[in-house]
């Protein structure tokens, strides 16, 4: 059977998998990152790739990718230099076929792939973390923008009275990602705050909804300019999903194109800890 | 030299032209449209075609065309029903090539055939009259969504603090569209009102401002979502704008992702009166 070989690079470990074209995947390895700058990032790729002589390649990356001169930006790897990733890979792994591109690229297409999304040619991914970013597929096709750093979602303004935290991160994202939510909870992470509000704690309770009302407001926007088929949540938070999936169908329902609220599905991922790896693989088997 | 008829069907005017394939228009042609149900469309079509022997023709409408079933949807036209548009012209101008969108679409590709969008691949045009619509193209394509609604932006929530106005239509429109300035302003028309704030008027001045910075915040999010190249803005309320414009890209600037801030021109349309006429010319050319 034809298969591809995932590599997803995120900003703590380095997973590789061989992946065939039904999505089951078999010879899973994964490394720590070394964050030594991109050519040591590429020497760890090949050493992981080592073992499997698949030509043919998909690998995500943590930040954005531009397919035009080959180079990446992901901040917690690399800091904030566009780096030259193709062309370190063309000489640590010559001659094999390496599609590249953002984890959000990789989250929307494995999701349509093998996900709830199956089939569906409108569709957007939103993962929500400690940041909140989309991958869009339109028509059936990956919308790139023109820099390729379309669905940078976590920074929409929904809230006309700015606030400082917004210049850092985003007004989406100050809101509505796990950091807001903890903070909100006077917790040290979400999770924490998540597990509080399901024992019933009121401060807790209080920071997923309005977490929920923001996240609500922010779908809503995707799906008037868009008019998307399906909306899947994913990332970090959406471990508590049913904490705050009312609340986000609610309000997606209250503010959004009354048409396009009633044609669109909200859904949790179904990718769950392989969604890098599957997306790097639908990327190399789209290619 | 090549050349096709345009067709703009208007809430109020109907206009044909033939337009060559540089955009130069000849044989111009207008009448009062009857508002008297779909066929009686389809026979004022016919009849002002009925010069004109072209084979393509390029049709806009106000309001939505679902090319997948030939019905369209322009409430102030015919009510709130789809009605078969495309059934309908092939029974009166049988055999010829129509092609049929939204104004919004024709807009856009207008823009980018002649305007100030020319040759842009990433570009929305958002046209800010009565109401807030956009026509966009990603990657060189026209985003429709899952039921052609796509574009359906006065619906953006930017506002926490809801507002029963926004049921209606939808925030950014209740925040900033011309019914909006003049309510602010207390004029009758927004006309009215850019015509005060030119002269000092305080209040229309502020209502200006009220407008332009939710003008801001919309666009910001149409930046971050989708990291166009440009922003073209036209309609009604634009003809003020210089009263507007400073004000919007400095509130842009402020809330959308800061690459892509810094990667997109916000500019004003240049196709001017004959825009509708000039965006369904290039949807014939184009199909």
């Amino acid at each position: 059977m034809d298969s591809v070989v995932a590599v997803d690079l995120g900003g703590t470990k380095l997973a590789a998998a061989v992946v065939d074209s039904e999505g089951r995947i078999t010879e899973r390895r994964k490394i720590p990152v070394e964050r030594a700058g991109v050519r040591a990032t590429a020497e760890q790729i090949a050493d992981i790739l080592r073992p499997l002589s698949h030509q043919r390649i998909g690998l995500v990356v943590p930040g954005i990718y531009n397919p035009g001169n080959g180079t990446a930006w992901a901040p917690n790897l690399w800091g904030h230099d566009h780096v030259p990733l193709r062309a370190e890979l063309e000489r640590t792994i010559p001659g094999r076929r390496v599609v590249i591109d953002s984890d959000r690229a990789g989250y929307v297409m494995g999701e349509r792939w093998l996900g709830v999304a199956r089939g569906i040619d409108d569709v957007v991914f939103v993962a929500i973390g400690t940041g909140i970013g989309a991958g869009i597929i339109s028509g059936g096709r990956l919308l790139r923008g023109c820099g390729d750093i379309a669905g940078a979602v976590g920074w929409f303004a929904l809230n006309p009275e700015w606030q400082e935290s917004y210049s850092h991160a985003g007004c989406w994202e100050s809101e509505s990602a796990g950091p807001a939510v903890a903070r909100h909870a006077n917790t040290s992470s979400a999770e924490e705050a998540i597990a509080a509000a399901h024992t019933g704690n009121a401060a807790a309770q209080n920071a997923v909804r309005h977490a929920a009302r923001y996240l609500g407001m922010g779908i809503a926007n995707i799906v008037s300019l868009l008019n998307p088929q399906m909306v899947v949540l994913g990332g970090g938070l959406m471990h508590g999903s049913d904490l705050f999936l009312d609340t986000i169908r609610e309000e997606m329902l209250r503010w959004a194109q009354p048409v396009a609220a009633q044609q669109v599905r909200i859904e949790i991922t179904q990718l769950g800890e392989d969604a890098g790896l599957l997306g790097a693989a639908a990327l190399a088997f789209d290619a």
